[in-house]
């Protein structure tokens, strides 16, 4: 096979994480219909750790927002070490991928949603959820005002006031027009539940437009033009849904006027699906050709009245208007204001996410921690602490390194800065010796001595290594869990820390592992159960049985990786993914596998 | 067993019905568990008949409304005799008996509606829809006047107007507030699936609201007191929802605020359920006590504010004020204003609903029918056309009737006037020599000769069994399927007609025979498990099998008998009844049968 393990020791963590119960068996099945490559890029720490220091029975800790990150850091906390309290302007969790699933019916709203309350209820009794949104989060006096979202009938206004010791901020992010002109009034959205919703409102309500008596050819044809603005993963699937719904149910319940209806995307970049290896934006372009789907890539949307949309050609500059029933605008999250507001007290301006350590905290902000898409990890770069590195690792003050005294403290340097492996990774480097090799001159290979200025030559490209993991689903379960592990190991960890050694001051050792992003992978479902998906290792895979693969994904996110979720009513979710295709395993003609990586050990 | 068939050729009809295929299991599992008593009054005819009269190929059938009766029509026409149009606002027909069942979440609203177009899809392809909402029928141009439902963004106004040969009026009725003031603005209806969507969001609400921070006892015991309005089988089975909701579900999500949650139903009446035995009011009277719904009785509410329901005794006269957190009003039904101006138009004043007549033809109004709701048959008096009765009887001319001419024309009569063979068994009378006996003196007895006062002072008390059939959706869906029937072979009937001999004028027979209502039964489910049934042959059930009972009726009426109603997806159904229950098929302890009705064979 055409996959290898970055580290014998992260192979030996997956073997050990298979023979684990409670591990989704469609994980598995697919490991066994494609060769067990699945999992490959399972790297990275499987225990881990923020900083947290105090020490003080029952602390308060206020968790903001039931997104995938909050519910996430819910499931995994040990709520008895805590008197917690959760705030959210929706007393449900929604499993968000599958909304536009939820936009043409395939799946029922309710069966991707689970109750808070009842994630509550099974964990402890004294847990205590209010549905309200935070409007302005207080560091300096630990404080979080609320108001209240179920309307007024109360004798005060609905705000509130709550204390906190920790803080998990997981506001998650809200949906960015860019300041278009119209999109607020005339564009639906597919963020929350009731966005969904909306969207199958307005699409059966078109077809029962263009089917009174009296519309004009023309007039049909604008009713039943769906225009989709954002070529990403969720725009690509709505369309891909949409597409499917009228070639599956409607041309059967609106014969009358199938010919026409018309899906349009609007794409500003040069490809649709362009965060993708460039052959998946090629082979979804392909497919929605043969479909009739029209992808207008190379426009901006600069304008939405009532019934055209407006853009620009991004090449000849011209203007092009043209009319419409629906428009999903799917372009690009923004921040949320109340995240706005927190990062101008604390001084992070200028940015599009609240800035954390790597251990999930924000930075310079004592006991607030943020997690999923209101936050980013900025990770240090080595570079800025060099000399501190070099100090550390120089045991005998000799002021030059040794090969021995570099590998005593490079796995700690590699936790610490995880751009050190990537780099060498990507450099196709076998060990640090290679790296050192590198930067030193040939007269010192054979002791293989680095004085400071070596040192620094030798690392001076690695930062480069460093990157934003993206704000996905995927990314946010995992820091919620990871988060709720770091809580529930406080105490332990403060006794016996288990991260790397402290390079940047203070003595022993940090007492979490840094959080670490494990990628699972990235998939775009195209309609006509055909799917486009990224693999961990740069595989690609394109047609059929990827529709089979993204299955087992959304089940083994749904159930296990990604923080422990596990819907009430997977039948139903089944159920929406049309069961009686589940049975295809084998890849069959139609799909293609490619490998693109280059390993380590290759 | 302690039941009897009213006419061996009912029972006949029975067993023939029962050996048919595509009868409900269900409703023979029941017939199996409790001795084979539930379509006991099964009488009346089954064949049936309007008088429509024209001759012409492809006539155009307009529909209005897709509510029991519409959809019943729909269903049972055959569509390839008439060019159809169906108008309605809402594309989908709803099961309504399940509607409190959606209030609380039981069953989804998605599993009790079907789409209108589904069903005439399956039927043909030339059948049209339109979602608008007809708001003037102009009966002399033979027009309807329409509105589209679905907003603007047309070029027009989106109103149409359509012309017919049969018009078909469907069009339900509409909440009643008896003008009570607030009662619009501040109260929950139960008439549409909007309205239990809105209701259970609500409740939901309340529960969110009275769980935030600073909300005194007081106030939470506000919030948590959810009002019934009316003691119909709607409030009192939506009172029952609400109920098994809190007991099985919210004390387990709310814990801290169970103890502030009250139900209270308000009832103008002395009983709650007053259209029923007044035994299974009673039942249920005492079974929401013990679970603490408080029933308050002979109070009329007067006014409702944003918090306070007024209301005032009708017996003392004073009023009291009680705060709530919702209110749902279920006190009555009215009538819609295109019907009320339709009405004025043909000279119906003053009257809550479209008078037709036996055949369900508008009175004075060729071409139109109304059925469901928005229609009251009123069946003619036998008193008023008496003599018209007699001399037709009298076949040569005598001036007197033998007993032998009576029973020549006795089955027409029992035809065009029902209530004559129900008042011959309200008396317990054999036959119609047992009527005549106690009209005529002694002296006559043997002759059995009657003159035309004798034959007035037999029937004359006859038309006190003249009765309207309720606005259920039993009789809604009974008038579609007869009607539909009756377009189905007009053609056939003005060749052979089947209806009784004309009386009042014109000569030969009816083309149809009028229609009659087959009662199977009321069903009042009360919670826990629980429900109250009022069935046919005066039979009472109460107890925990009754509710078995229950499913078997809405499988049945969902299936067969009123008008071939199959819903999609009976399993979501089922599943809302929570299965588990189903296997409990044998009468318990706590099921109590009673036989009140003294049969004519008795």
């Amino acid at each position: 096979m055409g996959f290898s393990f970055f580290t014998s020791r992260a192979g030996v963590r997956l073997l050990d994480r298979i023979a684990r119960p409670g591990v989704s068996t469609a994980a598995l099945l697919f490991a066994a219909a494609s060769g067990g490559g699945l999992v490959v890029y399972a790297d990275s720490a499987a225990e881990s750790a923020p900083e947290p220091s105090q020490d003080a029975p029952k602390k308060k800790v206020l968790v903001l927002g039931t997104g995938w990150a909050g519910t996430s850091f819910l499931k995994n906390l040990d709520c008895s070490r805590y008197e917690v309290k959760v705030i959210s302007p929706r007393n449900y969790f929604a499993f968000t991928p599958l909304l536009p699933s939820v936009t043409c019916g395939t799946v029922e709203a309710r069966s991707i949603v689970e109750s808070i309350r009842r994630i509550l209820e099974k964990k402890n009794k004294d847990v205590t959820f209010c549905e309200a949104e935070c409007f302005k989060i207080d560091a300096n006096k630990k404080t979080v005002h609320c108001c209240s979202a179920v309307g007024t009938n109360l004798d005060g206004n609905g705000d509130f006031v709550l204390d906190y010791d920790y803080l998990v901020v997981a506001l998650g992010a809200t949906v960015s027009t860019f300041n278009t002109p119209g999109v607020l009034e005339h564009c639906c959205f597919l963020k929350e539940v009731e966005d969904a919703q909306k969207i199958r409102r307005c699409v059966i309500d078109c077809f029962e437009k263009a089917s009174l008596p009296n519309i004009s050819d023309e007039e049909k044809r604008k009713i039943l033009h769906f225009v989709v603005i954002g070529g990403g993963p969720t725009g690509v699937e709505f369309a891909a849904e949409m597409h499917d719904f009228l070639v599956e149910d409607l041309v059967k319940l609106y014969p009358a006027i199938q010919d026409f209806v018309k899906i349009t995307i609007i794409q500003s970049g040069e490809h649709i699906l362009n965060m993708f290896d460039e052959r998946i934006a090629a082979f979804a372009e392909q497919k929605f050709q043969r479909d009739g789907i029209e992808v207008c890539t190379g426009f901006r949307v600069i304008k939405v009245s009532d019934d055209l949309i407006t853009m620009k050609s991004k090449s000849a500059g011209k203007e092009v208007s043209v009319p419409y029933g629906m428009a999903v605008w799917s372009a690009g999250i923004g921040t949320r204001p109340v995240i706005m507001d927190f990062m101008q007290q604390i001084g992070q301006t200028n940015r599009r996410a609240l800035a954390t350590n790597e251990w999930l905290r924000v930075r310079e902000c004592e006991g607030v921690y943020a997690i999923g898409d209101c936050a980013t990890v900025s990770q240090r770069k080595i570079m800025d602490d060099i000399s501190m590195v070099f100090k550390m690792a120089d045991k005998d003050n000799s002021g030059t390194l040794t090969l021995k005294e570099i590998n005593d403290v490079l796995e700690d340097i590699c936790i610490r800065y995880p751009q050190v492996e990537l780099y060498m990774k990507s450099m196709h480097m076998l060990d640090i010796a290679d790296l050192i090799k590198g930067a030193i001159g040939d007269s010192h290979k054979e002791s293989m001595v680095v004085d400071t200025e070596e040192f620094k030559k030798a690392l001076s490209h690695v930062d480069s290594q460093v990157k934003n993991a993206p704000a996905t689903a995927q990314v946010a379960a995992q820091q919620g869990q990871y988060l709720a592990e770091c809580f529930n190991k406080m105490e332990k960890c403060k006794e016996e820390p288990e991260g790397p050694l402290r390079m940047t001051g203070g003595s022993g050792r940090h007492f979490f592992r840094p959080f670490r992003y494990k990628h699972f992978g990235q998939f775009a479902p195209l309609g006509g159960e055909q799917a486009a998906a990224e693999l961990p290792g740069d595989w690609v895979s394109m047609g059929h049985s990827t529709q089979w693969l993204w299955y087992s994904q959304a089940s083994e996110l749904a159930h296990e990786d990604a923080g422990g979720f596990r819907l009430d009513s997977p039948v139903h979710i089944r159920e929406g993914f049309k069961p009686d295709l589940v049975p295809a395993a084998e890849p069959d003609a139609s799909s293609s596998f490619f490998c693109t990586g280059i390993s380590s050990e290759e």
